[in-house]
């Protein structure tokens, strides 16, 4: 029999995550504790939601916790969501887990987290990591019933992030950086489908323009950005970028071998206008 | 049977843990091994030894080792720790391990590790953690006796770190920093009952007084942090400082969403006394 | 029955390894996926090929993958190699896996990666580690023979690195910095045994002088450093640097407690000269 899959998601850095996978390994010893990212920008919900879109489709059916909560200590919720494929995700009600959750066929049930014999035995108020999420997911992961985590909440009454959709404008695409990557990739709101509506047919090598709008603390304005369409980071020379579709299928903007956010300042939100050129 | 627990905690950064894992599942293949964390700051015995404190108590029982040694290749021992809860910890004589191991119920017996067959065939000077501590590791994890790894040294002959001590004087307490924690919240040696022998009732509000002591290579002197006491982060406007208890039970500040340590230029050692206010 | 063995090394940082690790555990359950590093320096393939270098050799018998890939999207192959002591070694046709699988015993037979049946249903130009490597890895661990990935190729086709190599002069080595470790020390191609025959027998203490020429791009020109030989960093004073050999018996360069690339400006490639003072 396969060992139980718990997936673990949060903004920690790097040393409180081991505390949390002790408590799991305590309650389901033969656990399979795999970690996506400790990494997440402190307190960026927005971040950590992208990085459990582009992570989760890609794991085993689990248990799957997530935790980048300024509200800890807050009167938000602690959240277990069911999905279709099978899933249980657990982590606040702050938004983070809804788009991933809906990637997984979507939330057939949503619960709130009140049952004490799934947590340790002493809540502290900052570290709920530990002593409400980690245990409850390793007591789910043991066999404990969805049911048992506490009552259910209507699902449309769980926080949900706002999403940012394309504007298909006539010859323009008017969109915004939903996501910085890793080394500086961006990603757009939006798919080639989108944008071939908009300024018509995308080939290799096609002459683009990005248009970065100028934005509230952004003193430099306007960003014009000049690029190609490409099908990989090698359609293009070392160091120009290029705007592809990323391995989701988002619109995307790199630099092969560079940096591009760091080199233009980009950052999410900024709102982009696309044409041809 | 569950798998035999092995965790690993070092300042050996991104690369050299994996060798010692290697090692490990070579002798262990079905050890379940839990790294704590891999960035201690570079030779901080203190900042290790307050990270196994956090973590271990959390943890399985099993083979824990830990290896921050500026003393590697000097004649400083490698030692390995029984404690009453039946945890063996493996690390340098440096002082390390004592706090963590005190937590898991105190050592009952101390033996140096000498014996070659627990070890790899050829022992390096520079790089223990591979060579002596993941291997004898291993094998205890696999069944080899505690007694097997070497002579028992008396547990008073320990190298010792200080462990600072609050004192509470008339309206006042004062002590000092024995941890900045990642994200920059500040631990204080005490808990909320020594800071209401000094002070009297904390409730949530409460007003307080930070002094932090001028220190030397300070050239700032005094800091002076006007806080609260508060039950949680989010009894604070964002950016605000607040004294509570971490986690753990000790005193705390902590920025609500921010970083205190970098604002008021803290470190470790650096004396601080409370006060009303 | 042991779990199979799979290990893991990429310049990819912390996000997208998990991904590679959810594909890889969906197709092997019960493999043991070992992390090397994710931290190489994006796209270079020399620090990957030292990385690995350093940890297969203490890895059990496995697969192992490693993307470190500025050609992703380009047309060079992916490759699996066959070593001698039974392992398969798994990424991009750029060097990067050689020398490592030289110290595995050899390399016996070279396949390109063809099998679209061992691969994702989909596969994208830009994440080949997701798409290609991580489940053909996965379905090799599971027991797919290494004939299934896909034709062979000649070994002595595929694409290999540079190999620096000493030259012992009359009273002097010349060598160059082949790796920068974590942490500062810098190591050279070459042996004790190789600086002996050039400037004769290394006993601790042993003043050396090091110059290092300059470089294009390296304003400062030569470097000179003095420095001694030693068997330990605890043979010189905080702070002093040393030149020994390294875990893995090959000429390096420290500061106790220090970073000596840091200090001295130090980068790969940089020529070196080392003579007796």
């Amino acid at each position: 029999m396969a060992r139980p899959v718990i997936t673990f998601l949060s903004d920690f850095g790097p040393s409180a995550p081991a505390v949390c996978r002790g408590v799991m390994f305590g309650i389901a010893p033969d656990a399979n504790v795999i970690d996506i990212t400790h990494q997440v920008p402190r307190f960026s919900i927005r971040d950590g939601a992208a990085s459990l879109v582009f992570a989760l489709p890609h794991m085993p059916v689990g248990v799957h916790i997530a935790v980048v909560d300024p509200g800890v200590g807050t009167e938000r919720l602690p959240l277990a969501l069911k999905t279709a494929r099978g899933d249980v995700l657990i982590g606040p009600d702050n938004g983070l887990l809804i788009e991933a959750a809906e990637r997984l066929g979507g939330i057939v049930e949503a619960r709130t987290i009140e049952n004490r014999a799934l947590m340790l035995p002493v809540v502290s108020s900052s570290f709920h990591g530990r002593d409400i999420f980690a245990p409850t997911a390793a007591h789910l992961a043991m066999g404990a019933s969805f049911s048992s985590v506490g009552p259910t909440v209507p699902i449309d009454s769980l926080v949900r992030l706002p999403r940012p959709q394309p504007r298909v404008a006539d010859d323009r695409l008017e969109t915004q950086i939903v996501h910085v990557m890793t080394y500086g990739n961006v990603t757009f709101a939006g798919t080639p489908l989108d944008l071939t509506t908009a300024v018509g047919p995308l080939v290799d090598g096609r002459p683009l323009r990005l248009t970065f709008g100028a934005t509230e603390g952004n003193e430099a304005g306007e960003v014009v950005e000049d690029t190609v369409w490409g099908l990989t980071f090698g359609s293009v020379p070392l160091g120009a970028s290029v705007l592809m579709a990323d391995s989701e299928g988002h619109l995307s903007l790199s630099d092969n071998q560079g940096d591009v956010a760091k080199r233009l300042g980009l950052a999410v939100d900024r709102p982009v206008t696309i044409t041809a050129r």
